[in-house]
């Protein structure tokens, strides 16, 4: 049954070696080849760079690794993917091409001393490291749109929320920088997760390696990758690489979600503060006047999803070292697609930023309306009659009881108002000026008076801008350093066949 | 604007109604009409249904009704859910081929009193309760391998397991009983889930229904719903539906899952008890020797994949009610998924359960070579000497330390030996008889005795597998009868249009 | 080492009996007797059962069973619970006090035919049944206080709301009635669940039972239990019973967490449409005016609990059945927490419901400020001028588009605006009369308007209310008959003793 | 009602003053003191920190600093805990206690410039880093245990595992290095957390700061924190310093859980490999022979409580920023568990893998005796004889299956029956010799063989063991250093009070 150039080859699990049925439809189903296919290219690099150091160390003849590598550029002008599709077999689809264009006694070479199990952490490997690459560009895109939004809007008196409720003013530009801040963590991760992801499983073959003198570091120098993996049963046995790249990818999901969460509650009729291009928007088959918010929506959807994959792929894994194997198809499919998204989500957040349309007036007219400026006029009583913090702060409490009872707006509390509480507090008036209350009453000299350090005042907030932006052109300049390693890599490994074929 | 016959239609949310920008493309991948594709053909069902009500209740035009009854008619013959794809708009492909085919005039009257909402449940509904009649039967499939199995294997003595440690002696009839009956409340709680799923929300429209004379419960007998859900706010925003089904489901795959990952272990090389159909198992790349059990790793990863979707279903869904709208094009694709996969490897289980292949005489070596008979003899020192339990128990704990001390087989233990540790702990011997204590040590004696209700003794295991058939048979009839009458309220409602377009 | 009356007594797992060690104080702290405290009173109740059987089947000496018995009532006289904790080995605290008490002698046969597996399973049970009860009053009590409050707002006009955005008018009463329908079906659930839950696995020991006489469904009956798990292998090892407590507990947590949001939204500043108690909201350190909604944000954080509790109890239990028990400890000790802190949600949301303030106002200007009577517009375009729904939806969207570019409020729209729309899109005016334009923007007629089952008309509300009370009238008798019926069994179980005793 | 020194005090939120009721008894149950118990000498390093900075700056009269110093100071003596949990309040117990010993005037002057929200986020970190110390020795610890072991190990032949199934014979050495392999890159990512935990957010006040000249710098300086938060939003509203600690947890968790899982497998009956101490087993009431690994089953219950709580988190913070504060506590009690139990749960398996008794007869013998050896009989094949892989690996799966059928031991397989396989494959004889064909099935050979980088060649494996405890020893000295730093500004901040105080 040894397969001569030309003849059919379905394939080492063929029934009659090892296994003497066909596999069941219900199984086929399972382990269908399309659920490889984001892996093929990686496949493809992985059998190029297999065969030249093969070809290196002697361990094939020179002329099969010759005609393998030839024929593998064949197989790429008429397109890796489609070839590979069609060959069939996913992992093997390079093995089952080259058996089925050169026999078997040429084409059967190329698995010596490797497995599905190096092949299909090569493949994560790789893919992983171009999906955080991605990952990488749509953050800081999104950074970059938070950050000039932010610039604009460093006077823009808003009020900010703790608990669903006014919590003190703030300006919008002072809340866009937060996000920005917290995504440059985002980045932290992300960038110490692909060195992590970048390290070389090749070689390691299902578990112990080969006896063959496979050249590992050869290889991993020929695919761009940082580091080998040494341990052999490490190298393709341990599931930490997807785990940690969903478990970093669900909190930058979880960070973008949150912030298009804020957004969808701005945005609503009753904040009423911000409004957003119609191109992410939908309407309705009834609600005619609908313009419903959907990006918004599909991004904490998105993050759902990428939260539930988290969790399927720890309850898949559960279990001895080497168990959860098949399982794994449960595991990768969903993950290419929930990073795809991630990337997609990113770079619309940054579009939506950079197309916000804000209500000034009414953001700033809010935010003295519900008393948040309150922990201001208490800062006031303290800075200007030098009562102890919590004497100022219950006699604001007072007050504030008294003027919801009253139906008494801020703008609208007198001197002997506060007296009044000052006075059933502490049994004296406080005697503060109209000056100083007018002024603690105000939104706008609350932000100003915030110059401290990482405060709302417009000043401080230019600088930490530029403090972000600072980084964010390092972080820019990171991914292109490393998007050059990887090609430098795969020059390498294309000079080193160029070589081998002339 | 208003769209004649045979003019270009692009759906109600065209540019320059509502909104003025065409859809990013970034939303359209989200929102694309391939996720609505499980439930088109529910769509088409309603689509009739309302249409028929309508006619009645004299809300549109009789001679429109009649157009579109034959305009879907026709649409019918082309394949429903091919058409409806082509069309476009997934819930509203029915009124978008009806305006193309008839013109707005007539095709722009089908979504009067209606909305997304109520075609969002009703569709979710109808598919929901196909899917649950298909894993009825893949449940009933597999109870009634197992039973038939366990039928077969009532003397078939086997170890049974408690911290992964021999425990007792059984038989592996008793245990495929014990998974029988766990399916069998699965089954209880699936049939309990269909009742409340297959009550409809049609007409309840986006929240509050419509000022128009819609007859509710007309369109609930047409669709074969047992019931109409009242309030029209809580029939198309609570989101029970899907959250049930999906603990329902993850309870039951992970009673299968658990199933499997029993088998497995019996498989391994170390155990040594069963083998199962090439078929379902897969070889490796270099591993020549393999038979790797496929199944249950596919098994174990459809459930983890359920129990991760049931994750993303609740993390979509929170928050304040009607919010998360968009959110559940993340819900439901992979829903359909699940409970597809799910029905697959119901039928699987069934089939390797019947092509179960037993290592009798390993099972029963096994059962009594880890000591798992030893509370059968600190039972004989109660029964014969009328030892308390607990002296009985600690003498048997001694002797068993011992025996591993000495490396002596609970098959070598003599009555001096037992009378030894008796005299360790109690400062006599206990002079069980030889007789007495071959029995003991028997595992076959062990399962003999075990006759109390729910025991293994084969005769009790007997009546066990006749109660469960019993049950299984009655269930089976239960999903005849449901499916019976989902039939007959379809004719209904093929017969009102026969009525209509006669 | 058999002890004698009085003697000191550790318990079965002592040192020198099948272990030689001590157990490691780091196993002692996950395995001490605290945290089987909740299950106490239901191991003292097995305890009794079972030496009433053994003695009625004559499996130990009467005088011994009498024995036993009376201590136990002595026991109860000092505190079941107190005497317990001090006697430690949770499952086999009675056992151990026995012993003290008695002497191995006597003590020493209580645990005859029984294991720490029959005893988690009734533990588990009955304190399970018990916590179904008290959920199943919380929920009535938050229905009770539901329909009550909707039946003081059916005239209370609000806005309802989808993706966020004002969806159409509705009722403040008609909201609540859908909360309260949601909760039928939790009720249902946990009716079910609690039927489910009430079954014994008394008797089936750790896997097979025994070879002693046992009467298993005597032991059900005197605890209550309505029906015997009969596969004893079924009867211990399966999992289902906390999964699906849990699984229940997490969709009924979900729906009341929903309420809450829906809740806290509306209680915001800007949306500002009800106040609750001051004693549900605390206060801040730093911010004098807050009045934090405490209940609210509590009860989404024990939801968050009850989910993340389901997630560890899947995840503890994955894998072969019988191997994950020790991991037991940590899925039930918060299973405990999670149904208390939702028995205790279910009434404080009672509570804050009778106390909720409501500024209906507000409520009803808002609710046609923002165009949500948009399709009672379109509607009346269809009624009225016989237009098909489509187009008059497209004309409404128009209206709404030009008017938010232009600043019309939806109250000064007049018919000449609604005809320039109609000529946008139609090519010809509508002709809508002012009365019927001034009706059809009039959130109030819109309410009216919607009479159909289960619509918001305000005596359609009613009948909801009425139709749901009767239901919930129901349910309160069906949990006072399930308590009866437990009460009764204790009765039973009390004069068999008292009967020996005597 | 300002309070004197030695009146009585009841904390800010006391009814009268913004709120007029008592808060409920039900939420007070949610809010109680004991759940910040384990932040209590957080809050209080922070207190001092905080009025020290202030006393600086001149925000406060010097004297009352230096009251307040001296007040802390004797609390210190009393416990900080137990006088802090009997001041009640949590993060205000300093304040509630200042008050109640030196009166409003002077005590109500500690919260100046900051809230609840810094003092929560400092507390947090405080904690958190500590933790992730404890985190690092435990893991450090394991780290040690294993590459000790490994080194014992190198020539201890064992079966390699995928699937379940034997795949490669491998050392037990080989095996224990792959475990501490995945642990160092848990310690990777522990030490990134670290200094991503170890950031101020002190005087970020609850958003904005205040307008106050606090100096954030100093108090980080005081604290030993790393680094200041800058943006005041950012530093108290993010969430990720929890999400991450908890991720990082769960994955190395789940690393550790997946090594117990392998030894409980080893250690089961029919593996037999492997037996463990004692004192981490428990025995059976009722299964005499009884000695269950405990600590396996509680580490993998662990893990899954881990797991529970990183979904409880994600689940309670889903919303938009600022709304989830309350929630918190069902997020922030749980932590400090899973964190405990982590770092006793290494602590824990350092101690077993010392204590490893190794069947390494049974071991090496079960390496030949399941066909493991298969590859390196393909192998052979391709080194010997020239052959290309596939057709090696397929003549050989011929071999495995026909001994299989025939019922022949791997060591009994000759030349004659491989050339039978031969011939069946490809026509002819593959005339392997008998020298060749002996040493291609010892699993020793197969051993010794893999010389690649990271193989099992028992030398190699030394230089793995060299490598590693390379980089432990770097570990080890990372944690030492980080301690260090804490400790030196632990002096700082006391000398700077008892400059203050003298």
């Amino acid at each position: 049954m040894k397969r001569q150039k030309g003849e059919e080859y379905e394939g080492f699990s063929a029934p009659g070696i090892r296994l003497l049925e066909e596999a069941s439809p219900k199984m086929v189903a399972v382990h269908s080849s399309e659920n490889e296919l984001p892996l093929l290219y990686a496949f493809h690099m992985f059998d190029k760079a297999h065969l030249v150091m093969m070809a290196e160390q002697g361990m094939i003849p020179r002329q099969a690794a010759v005609s393998m590598l030839a024929a593998l550029r064949e197989m790429e002008e008429e397109g890796v993917e489609k070839v590979r599709l069609a060959a069939g077999n996913g992992k093997h689809s390079g093995e089952q091409y080259l058996i089925r264009q050169l026999g078997e006694e040429v084409g059967g070479r190329i698995h010596l001393a490797r497995s599905s199990g190096d092949l299909g952490q090569v493949g994560l490997r790789i893919r992983l490291r171009d999906e955080e690459l991605r990952l990488m560009d749509g953050l800081n895109e999104f950074r970059g749109a938070l950050l000039e939004t932010a610039g604009q809007h460093r006077d823009t008196v808003m009020p900010g929320y703790t608990h669903g409720q006014h919590a003190q003013p703030t300006t919008l530009g002072h809340c866009l920088v937060a996000y920005a801040s917290a995504l440059e963590r985002d980045f932290e991760r992300l960038e110490a997760l692909f060195h992590r992801t970048n390290r070389s499983a090749a070689g390691a073959a299902v578990l112990t390696g080969s006896d063959f003198p496979v050249n590992r570091l050869r290889v991993a120098e020929l695919l761009g990758f940082e580091k080998t993996i040494r341990n052999t049963n490490d190298a393709v046995l341990t599931q930490d690489a997807s785990l940690e790249a969903l478990s970093v990818l669900t909190i930058l999901h979880n960070n973008v979600a949150e912030c298009a969460a804020d957004l969808q509650v701005w945005y609503s009729d009753e904040f009423g503060m911000i409004a957003i291009p119609d191109r992410f928007c939908g309407t309705s088959s009834i609600l005619a006047q609908k313009k419903n918010p959907w990006l918004f929506e599909s991004i904490k959807g998105a993050a759902a999803q990428t939260f539930g994959n988290l969790m399927t792929t720890y309850y898949a894994y559960k279990g001895p070292r080497g168990l959860a194997i098949a399982e794994r198809r449960y595991v990768l499919t969903p993950l290419w697609v929930v990073l795809d998204d991630a990337a997609r989500d990113l770079s619309s957040m940054a579009e939506v930023m950079r197309g916000l349309k804000v209500n000034k007036e009414l953001m700033r007219e809010r935010a003295g309306a519900f008393w948040a400026q309150a922990s201001g006029l208490a800062g006031a009583l303290v800075a200007e009659k030098g009562l102890p913090w919590r004497t100022a702060h219950q006699i604001v409490g007072i007050l504030v009881r008294l003027s919801s009872e009253r139906g008494i707006k801020p703008s609208d509390v007198s001197t002997a108002f506060l007296d009044e509480a000052a006075l059933e507090y502490m049994g004296k008036p406080v005697g503060l000026s109209e000056d100083a209350l007018r002024k603690a009453l105000d939104p706008v000299e609350f932000i100003k008076a915030r110059t401290l350090y990482g405060g709302t005042n417009p000043e401080e907030v230019r600088q930490q801008i530029a403090e972000l932006a600072e980084r964010l052109e390092r972080d820019t300049c990171a991914v292109a350093d490393l998007r050059a390693a990887l090609k430098q890599a795969s020059e390498k490994l294309e000079s080193s066949i160029d070589a081998m074929l002339s």
